[in-house]
């Protein structure tokens, strides 16, 4: 590749990888923590309401009833909340607001992999904290002073979860740094770290409406935090782009928040189909770390993680797979229908029958 | 502002203000370069058929579909467009991709004053040449060899615009640096640079649908250069969001692009309303460059910029005025429809009687 015009800061970037997103959509898909059921149908009223002859007018910059009604639902105030282009871009804002160059900041070595992309990006400090051994979260060496931290929770790959004392010994630990708590999954069985925001002004937590609320393909993601470091984010999204929602967004965002009712059904549905895959796979002789995310992370004695991928997706069903050191021999299971995790759980027992 | 936990760098960062989006819609918005006309009604079907229980998957990151639907409207190849969300987010993606650290960026000192913020954030050094006193563009001082050069054509919010012989010689003043011509408004009259982008390894052009595609509401922009360059600012976009534009966004852009015959109708009734506002305005005693946008740029002698925005805005009109040297007697107003425009030219006689 020329690289001739790009810029001296980007010369040695390596961009995050996505899940891969088929064309021809004749696989089980498990492999981008999609939800499998749609999104309320008050969702794609509202969208179609929306979708008029207003789309000609620029969509509100501040995203103000968005704001409203997700602050709301948490029993927080608007200007506790940003809103932007799905939880990716909400956390490329934030790591710009809050890191500081040569002040490093710190994650694990095994959590979202678009983390360490982010503090390339923007050449930041980093250090990747290694996990212990079982996957649990090395909490003593989160608690030296840094110029940041980022806990995933539910943690993805793995589905393990920190309990919020944790959470607030790691706050408490350094006051004067932002903790960033991604809640990307949280929605599917861990205790929100939401409820400690109006003690701690340090911490933010994001969240997405891709995963728990079905829409991954309107891209509506948003962080919480204090009214200062909230400030700081909307500063760096209108020196960037002021209005990353676009009209139908805000619409079905603020629709898909609303209702609780259907938000609570589709969720309850993932929780039980995953409990009930954790004890098939467990009966096939897998390794499944308890989840409280819409994934699973799951290893087999008998068969390494490239080749179960590869197995799976020959038998039609679409995983996620890692080439990174620690974890080649996991697999990442989005949680999808009964039917889809029965026909995965069929196709692993396949598999092993080799 | 307490900015504790706001990074170094963004400790003195002034964003871009956009113009007023009202809420309650009593104006005549002449203040943000919106269309007057809706979206085809091809966009607004293509958007309906589109809202359905897809939305729960991830768009495709690639953004593949519109691309090939820009590459043959222009006469490109696929690998020769970049999308993103809206052309405010593809320009300081741009900017981040082709400009380094230390190396000056040069463009107007009236101009889209969005070009300054992101160098801010980015902390780029930058230069603004004064525009000549006729507010016409100083060719000459960008044939200095620079770091990257900016070029909005036509330019707002003066509307003049820079003939391509002009722009071939910065582009061949320094073949190594990269030139950004920012045509969100060519579309309205000016002839596009993207003839020149098979010749020309180092022109990047910038565009937008919020404008003469009437989709300001939905946020789709793109960028136009040669692979090696596009590759750069995929590289960027990656590291920092996926999946900017949403599947509706997708859609409406895909169904924009390919209704010609609406475009085209629209874009000549927005052309023929300027022709016959800037004629009328010439008459009450305006001075209006000629414009090959959207909107026109007007002073009066007798009353001063901010004076007349107010009166405006006291008579249900809404137009750009810019706190900013050499423009405060200036007053941008966009296009509307015949009939806006008359209610304006009203306002502004009215304003004039005193």
């Amino acid at each position: 590749m020329d690289k001739r015009f790009w810029s001296s800061r980007i010369q040695d970037l390596e961009p995050y990888i996505p899940g891969e997103q088929p064309k021809d959509r004749v696989f089980i898909k498990l492999n981008t923590n999609e939800n499998p059921y749609p999104p309320s149908p008050k969702v794609l009223e509202a969208i179609r309401s929306a979708a008029d002859e207003t789309l000609r007018l620029y969509p509100d910059p501040e995203a103000s009833q968005l704001r409203q009604t997700i602050a709301e639902y948490h029993g927080l105030t608007p200007e506790q909340v940003f809103c932007g282009n799905g939880s990716d871009e909400v956390l490329g804002l934030c790591f710009y607001a809050f890191f500081s160059p040569g002040r490093r900041v710190i994650f694990p070595d095994i959590t979202y992999s678009f983390y360490p992309v982010y503090a390339h990006l923007f050449q930041l400090d980093f250090e990747e904290i290694p996990l212990n051994e079982d996957f649990s979260f090395p909490v003593e060496k989160f608690l030296r002073g840094s110029g940041g931290a980022v806990v995933c929770n539910p943690n993805a790959p793995t589905g393990r979860t920190l309990p919020l004392e944790e959470i607030c010994r790691i706050l408490e630990a350094d006051p004067n740094r932002v903790v960033m708590v991604d809640e990307a999954y949280a929605d599917f069985g861990a205790r929100s770290a939401v409820e400690l925001l109006n003690r701690y002004p340090n911490l933010v937590t994001v969240h997405t409406l891709s995963k728990s609320r079905s829409l991954a393909g309107m891209r509506v993601g948003y962080a919480l935090g204090s009214p200062e470091v909230m400030a700081a984010v909307r500063c760096v999204k209108n020196s960037f782009n002021s209005y990353p929602l676009d009209r139908l967004a805000l619409a079905a965002g603020e629709a898909a928040i609303r209702d609780v009712e259907y938000f609570e059904e589709s969720r309850r549905k993932v929780m039980a189909t995953r409990e009930r895959t954790t004890a098939r796979l467990r009966e096939l002789g897998f390794f499944v770390h308890d989840s409280n995310a819409n994934f699973i992370f799951i290893t087999h004695p008998a068969v390494g993680g490239k080749e179960l991928q590869q197995g799976l997706r020959d038998r039609g069903v679409l995983v996620r797979w890692f080439d990174k050191p620690r974890i080649r021999d996991y697999l990442r299971v989005s949680i999808g229908t009964d039917q889809e995790m029965e026909a995965m759980c069929r196709a692993c027992q396949d598999i092993l029958k080799g």
